[in-house]
């Protein structure tokens, strides 16, 4: 019995590539790294990998992390170019003992030399994007909006799990900036003892409640993911607007040990992809009063390939 | 009532700055940031800021980390070069609501556009200890020892907390290499509603525990700063080494709220400078069976001004 889960409809066609492997007897790990790198090889979704957005120097900065469950490895790297497929060094990273965490020029070395794929990974749709927000940023402030991560989590038939995000992090961002994303205990955690979360919104603030590590350890005092992640995100989110003054973006998913998921979040779009042995499905996240629920997506909605 | 702890005997001369500052009525973020800018300031230490060792490149990359307590306002700069006082900026980006994680030539560039001093970080002294390194690495494979990061808590007259650390890193480590240190609920992690706590040691085998979040998170469930960090290094280490397959050094402090403290680590020389109103000291970090203790290190040793 396995299951593979990721961040919103995006997620989709590379939650199909990890069932696949599963299915065939794969690792966890080798199912997330193939699922992630389908979504950072898709051009079309704007805040992944190739067709990512730029920062505001119009370079494509780009963070993924990974976590191996069983062995609690992390890598990770952070605001790295030109690399085609950022989680794949993240995994290479995850089975060091030092070093497992790079940044900046030091990560795109490392990975260049390290024969991982070189890619220009600005395409002629994102720069687009760019120029049309410099002309609305004249007339505007505010240059933050679309921020998602593609965030998944798997269990195998082994019971191994692990954890892996990818993201471009915030169109328009400042050079060298980092969310939660690539953070250990913010942006994702793995324990194959217990489970494992990613999140997806805000990193800013995602990453002021260590809301991946909260997650697991609430479920390892007995929560079921769902309201693991519940609660999760209500209390970071009172939390923030009592004491920061104001809360943006929350939106998260888990996935325990014996194959059983959940998702939470503060916003009305949220969507989540799922993979078990009866299929792929794809669910909206509808906020109810003091729960949320995963209501499964109708085809069309899904089909449209919609960007969230 | 306010208290200012810091890793290691290095920390001593600015937790006195920090007193002082703290004695006046300062906040417990002044004094943090002025008492870890002392420490970078100081070349004799080898670990932080300027005449901290290099990376394998010879380059002088700094990371430091700082949070509000309050606010849960959190900054970070990591791979940052040629900056003076790596700790200030962070505290800076902790004052944003996004771009508040920088790293690599990001990081340095947002510093010297807004003001930060400018300063060449790469010691003579530093330099001998390069090229006294490279001949030995022509004999011994091992390029990693010496990974001491200044890591700060404060609780002020208010009440209010905060934390911060700053560090070189590993030294010989891979360009762009980044540790623990500036990560949140990892390297540190501040809640006045609760305490904070900051870590030294393997950045790579503390982040796999989110160390800092975990022991604030025992301190919330009621636990002394002493016996949370007591558990957490314990549970870390048993879970690395049963899982990991190896664990390095893990060394922690904490705070809380009333200003109670606690210590504890793996290894035989950790050390902790704490000043109150009753003037500062230096601890010993004693392994008993199945415990730590703080032994009051004798003024001939704390004149020293031993590097641990």
């Amino acid at each position: 019995m396995w299951t593979i889960i990721g961040t919103w409809r995006m997620a989709k066609e590379g939650v199909e590539e990890g069932a696949k492997l599963l299915a065939q007897g794969s690792s966890a790990l080798d199912a997330l790294e193939n699922a992630v790198k389908a979504v950072e090889n898709d051009p079309y979704y704007k805040s992944v990998g190739y067709g990512g957005l730029p920062n505001e120097e119009k370079e494509v900065e780009l963070d993924a992390g990974f976590m191996d469950g069983d062995t609690l490895g992390f890598g990770a790297v952070c605001a790295i170019r030109d690399v085609a497929n950022p989680v794949s060094v993240a995994r290479r990273l995850s089975q060091e003992n030092v070093n497992c965490v790079l940044v900046g020029s030091g990560a795109t070395q490392y990975a260049l030399n390290n024969g991982f794929e070189k890619k220009d990974m600005l395409t002629e749709r994102a720069e687009e994007f760019y120029q049309k927000r410099l002309e609305e940023m004249k007339k505007e402030l505010n240059a933050y909006r679309g921020h998602d991560t593609v965030g998944m989590l798997a269990v195998d038939a082994q019971g191994s799990m692990g954890a892996a995000t990818s993201t471009s992090g915030l169109f328009m961002k400042k050079r060298g900036r980092v969310g939660d994303s690539p953070l250990i205990g913010s942006g994702l955690y793995a324990d194959s003892e217990v489970g494992a979360a990613t999140a997806t919104g805000l990193g800013e603030d995602l990453m002021k409640g260590c809301i991946s590590y909260e997650i697991v350890t609430l479920m390892k005092q007995g929560l079921h993911p769902q309201k693991a992640c519940e609660k999760a995100v209500s209390e970071l989110e009172e939390k923030l607007k009592r004491r920061h003054g104001s809360c943006s973006d929350l939106s998260v998913i888990a996935l325990n040990n014996k194959g059983e998921w959940g998702c939470a979040t503060n916003i009305d779009n949220f969507a989540v992809s799922v993979a078990t042995e009866d299929g792929c499905k794809v669910y909206h996240v509808v906020r109810k009063e003091g729960y949320c629920e995963a209501v499964e997506a109708d085809r069309a909605w899904v089909d449209l390939r919609v960007e969230e």
